[in-house]
């Protein structure tokens, strides 16, 4: 199938990270007053922030935002999840009220949040600070048909586009990804199997609640929607879009559409939980580039997250058992990101503080 | 020994945590707009939080202060690092100037940093922010002899206590240990193998770059020192203080007094790696219930930390292989204790969102 011409630029100008600042970095993580790589981790999330911004030090992240896409699943029909379908389009009012997790999170640590109706089931209100970018109410259902046509994948994908642009646009310089929807792990277990070629059993879980059989149900759900449309690692990868498409979510759709933005603007991308997995695993087929510029701000509970950081080859900062989506696990991440960069920019050399270096020995 | 009468007060006003805050705050917890325990180890700081200020919910932590206890260690002569002594001191001067990763990190989080020189062994110069109390010129070697006599550590333990309390006279309500000693994670896993009963071998580690011969000669000093002291897991409980005299360090006797101290108050203590680990263990010791005021910032890549938080029921915060000290640890983990309790303050509840629960079911 024909790419859009909007999308096929988009992907062109999604470049490699910048080897010279990151080498620049690493170069001065080892010159800072502590043993070479004792900060750990936190010294990687500076150095890649220099290879996204091509600067080193890289700015200290000020103006982080992120954005909440809420959609609903057709694949709610199989009985997959305890929770009925109109809790998203309540938590979708309860975002946009102040009330939900991400919220009291994003107030406490200075991010902005947007929400997106991308496809919300039910009807949403509109409110300050709701986006209403509905393609459809909701996917079909992807253990009987194609979840989403392509163009409604295509544009739920331009829409997750349009919002990083526009939060850029507006001065923020590190993007959140946050997501709400009914029976979302389901589709982000189908999708992360499809991208990673592992099997339903290993990537499905409970998500908010599932008991054994509704678990049972739900990895049967998945192994039926990928043979439904032959999907495999292969195939999966010959035409991102299209495996998108079959059995992913239009918040996926969006959000990859979001990360694909991010790097091709050169801002710092915080992926949330196991959506926003499944979701930057369908950019990283279609730019491989594209995770240059993401962060892994928590390691979800959902077991399929584990596998899908091992194909983005990202290490989680955050590690409490957050198993709610939102975007909290990405929220939370956001200070030690700025911390790393302030670290980065802020500390004294051996030299400058006429500290003996061991380390160079 | 008798126990000074000050301690002895001190010691008489930790009372336990408050168990009837912390099921209410568990209970709050329940009827937010979340699946139950979705929040994970959020929510265990929030319902301790709880307990130690007995208020639910809690107050949102807003003026949190490091403190940095630096000492030397005579257990330095024994070829355990491969950091000169003088290190000890040139790091003091680059925390009073502002250019120690501690710094850099508090800056960016909001957190006061003070540093004590509660016994380096060289001169360091007054200067605002340094708090000079020095108890003796660095530790004896306690391969050969005890480290400190009762009354030094009986003295450094009184500067912690003093430290907290005029933090906390002083408005800060979130105290953070931090610690800066050439040689002390050699002190620490001595002090992790008595009070824990557990192997040297176990708990011994490669601090900040410790080479293999190194390693071995590590091991062998913290084995030779228990046995010369006759330091046993019984002999340890029987006289924390005398336990900590033989091969503790003075940061760890002024650590120990700092815990106690912020517990007596119900100020919440957030404790860095494996130094304050090991103080933490003597604080056990000689109060269990100031354990209740502890949180764990990280898990250092220290392998005595493991067991010193098994055996204080801690589960660290921050996970991302730190290996520095100072207290990075613990100020890393500041915007997540207060992303705990503005949740727990200010998410809504289902009923007042509206939001079905099915959670309940």
């Amino acid at each position: 199938m024909p790419t859009p011409p909007a999308l096929e630029r988009l992907l062109a100008a999604v470049r490699p990270g910048d080897d010279a600042a990151a080498a620049l970095a690493r170069g001065r993580e080892d010159a800072l007053t502590k043993p070479r790589g004792a900060l750990g981790a936190l010294e990687e999330v500076a150095v890649r922030l220099a290879s996204v911004t091509g600067a080193c030090p890289p700015p200290v992240p000020a103006a982080p935002a992120v954005a909440v896409f809420a959609a609903d699943h057709g694949v709610h029909a199989q009985g997959v999840t305890p929770w009925p379908q109109e809790v998203t389009a309540q938590m979708v009012a309860n975002f946009v009220a102040g009330g939900a997790a991400v919220n009291a999170l994003a107030r406490q640590l200075g991010v902005r949040v947007v929400v997106v109706d991308v496809g919300v089931a039910g009807p949403v209100d509109p409110a300050p600070g709701l986006w209403q970018r509905k393609i459809r109410a909701g996917t079909r259902n992807l253990a009987v048909e194609a979840a989403m046509t392509r163009e409604e994948a295509d544009a739920a994908l331009a829409v997750g586009v349009e919002v990083a642009e526009r939060l850029a646009d507006e001065g923020a310089d590190l993007l959140l990804t946050g997501d709400m929807g009914i029976a979302n792990t389901t589709a982000s277990a189908a999708l992360v199997a499809a991208f990673t070629g592992a099997d339903p059993h290993d990537v499905t879980g409970r998500g908010t609640g599932a008991d054994d059989d509704t678990l049972a149900r739900k990895v049967d759900v998945v192994r039926r929607g990928l043979a439904l449309h032959g999907l495999t690692e292969g195939v999966a990868a010959a035409d991102p879009v299209a495996a998108l498409a079959a059995v992913g979510g239009l918040e996926h759709a969006a959000l990859a559409g979001f990360v694909l933005a991010g790097a091709a603007r050169r801002v710092p991308v915080v992926l949330d939980g196991v959506i926003a997995g499944a979701a930057a695993l369908v950019a990283q087929a279609l730019a491989p580039s594209a995770v240059d510029y993401c962060l892994a701000g928590h390691r979800s509970a959902e077991p399929g997250h584990a596998h899908a950081l091992r194909a983005l080859g990202l290490r989680p900062l955050v590690d409490l058992d957050l198993r709610l989506g939102e975007g909290t696990g990405a929220v939370l991440a956001v200070p030690l990101v700025q911390a790393a960069a302030a670290a980065l920019r802020d500390m004294a050399t051996f030299d400058a503080a006429g500290v003996v270096d061991k380390t160079q020995a």
